[in-house]
């Protein structure tokens, strides 16, 4: 079993991943003995796109569960050397992990690892297709704070052409009940869907999560005047007043301070969940290790 | 006690070794409990010379045990600062590993290592000299797959002269009663052995192994017109087809495919062994532990 | 709790500190089980400056103690995609590591991380300020070998001025009973001290400590015929003549033999502690981790 993409977990295995990550969140806090589910378990990240918040979080989350992390850095790897991704999966596969963690730039990169290798395959990130644990403790964080994802409205705004988070969220989020609003400059956003402004998907939302501009594309294609982004597309106070009271705010990280978020909102305890996703990050990943592995 | 060059091994030891690799490459496959015999050890892994591979096979030998690989990033490591070899097992050494793994690009590198650190060093491949885990895992890959090494004809074919994987095999193998043959290109064979053509070394053998060609070595003198490798030098059907009936082919990764070896018969489950080798790769190193820390 | 300047701890806590590390050298000598007083707590190894000694010391020291050594490898980290030093701590510490270990060239880099992270945030070097596990341990050494640490007549001689040893270890051993004793280049001493010669300072000496010099400085400032600084500020056997008979040799590496020290003295094993210094500096970062965590 692998966790590639949303569209393969079925409900029942998303409200029990959910459920999962919720008690072991509680637990790690409550700092009793950690439990250890996984132990003598192996776990393989292998990042061929550097994240050191997602690899972390992963290695965190298999040391919690009493399983090992072995990191693969792909800088110094075979894929130098002309090795093909098949040949890679197949060598990384053949030493027998329990489950290997694949980030790639390639979209469908861990789905070809997952062909190839009996490991389990969790989808780290690929491409611009999916993030599908970021959506799980994008998800889990909503229902910590908030209580529910049912009934939610949820802006999700930035680059949205090139988010693997919004792609990953746009599936899981409807799927919960909520009513998901995807918005972005003009120039970013793909053109099979419904074209909202940001100001049009902010009003009123519960929850507004604003996605990391790549500062390359800052300077091609949407001015690099200091500020003119965040004036622009960015989550400013102003916006967030039209959002519904107490609506709550999120980012994947890191963050571009002043770029697609003010700072005074990303750092305002009522408002910002964003240390809080990193938290429900590390109990989703567990929660994910262990229904592939258990 | 190190594990340098194969000439250190008695018989029996190596037998042993060969015969505890079977059984923990079985024991893995059953899934059952992992051995830990290792447990609460502390290997080191200190690569001067990147290798995705060995590194990770290392890594996953040790945590299947029981012990914990670290691992030192040489890249950024006080060899930069002008720090003698000596002094950095010096430093390593005091920190008293019990065991540590050195990959270096300098022959002897392992055992200068050696003379100088209590922890027991194994040599993960040195320069052109030696590699004597993979020689191991080689014969626990034949044995495993062929029953036996003795008696054997085995063809290993590519860049001789610079090949520590060679010079391993070429050691063990005949002294478990396989006949060796080595080949390659005239400008990469030593000039101390016999000259065989690939053609002469291949026909009627029961194993082929191909070794890896640099592709710079490839530009300098060999040619590096497309194809031109393989069909003066490479593994090719045709080739294979004067070996013995169901010959095995072999290769120690990460494979040039199309150049030394074509990848139709990489891929052929009946004759390719090359993704058992990586299986058998982590029992025989943790065969190889055992031995060093038991 | 945490430990980012000698200027935190107690007297009773140095002491105890001391004691442990001596316990913990012993115990870790005599080959009986490890202590395990950390299982199950993950630490973080953050270096923003790189260190092979100093990130294997304190990885090997929390394997020891049963715990998990996470690193991060900044190289590749959201540091470089602009986030601030806050972030970066904010989001590692959401991650509900037990200790963070920060190495960082900006003076109170840890101190801000220890601001921002529940977990116990250890200095391990900042910029040119301190580095308190190095003179924990290096106090520990003296100890070790010479039975006490008061009243010893100590010359720490170097680049003063930008060494966060020199500062730590003249914080530390003074208030152990010490005379401490600054010596180097003028050009690399603090303005605020008394200013000592290098003779001056080794005269009747029990401990000389010699400070590795950068190779950039000696480009710039002192000259880089080859053994000139030996000749002018370094540990020369002529120099040593003049400390105490039987005076000790220390040197916190890694170093630059024929600059700063010569070699036949490094390797001297009735003068030299420094691979004794590595060994001890493990045991006192396991005496740091337990006082942190257990």
């Amino acid at each position: 079993m692998d966790l590639l993409s949303i569209d393969s977990l079925t409900d029942a295995r998303i409200a029990d991943l959910l459920d999962r990550a919720q008690f072991l969140f509680e637990d790690d806090r409550s700092a009793t003995k950690p439990v250890q589910t996984l132990n003598g378990k192996i776990v393989f990240n292998v990042f061929f796109e550097n994240s050191t918040r997602t690899a972390m979080s992963f290695a965190t989350a298999a040391h919690r569960l009493g399983a090992s992390a072995l990191s693969l850095s792909v800088e110094h790897s075979s894929v130098k050397k002309g090795e093909t991704l098949e040949d890679t999966a197949a060598t990384l596969g053949a030493m027998r992990p329990d489950a290997i963690v694949v980030r790639h730039r390639e979209n469908g990169a861990p789905a070809r690892f997952a062909e190839i290798v009996d490991a389990a395959v969790i989808n780290a990130g690929d491409g611009t297709n999916e993030h599908p644990t970021q959506a799980l403790l994008d998800a889990a964080t909503m229902q910590h704070r908030l209580g529910r994802v049912e009934g939610l409205k949820i802006a999700i705004c930035g680059d949205i052409r090139h988010s693997r988070v919004a792609r990953s969220n746009a599936k899981l989020l409807p799927r919960l009940g909520a009513e998901v609003r995807l918005a972005g400059p003009p120039e970013l956003m793909p053109e099979d869907i419904p074209q909202l402004s940001i100001d049009e998907a902010i009003a009123g939302a519960d929850v507004v999560m604003m996605l990391r501009v790549q500062r390359e594309r800052l300077e091609e294609d949407l001015g690099d005047a200091p500020g003119e982004y965040l004036a622009r597309y960015g989550l400013t106070a102003e916006r967030l007043a039209s959002a519904a009271p107490n609506a709550v705010v999120m980012h994947p990280g890191p963050m571009n301070r002043g770029v697609e978020i003010d700072s005074a909102i990303a750092d305002n305890p009522q408002r910002s969940l964003i240390t809080l996703q990193v938290e429900m990050g590390v109990a989703a990943r567990m929660a994910c290790l262990e229904m592939l592995l258990v």
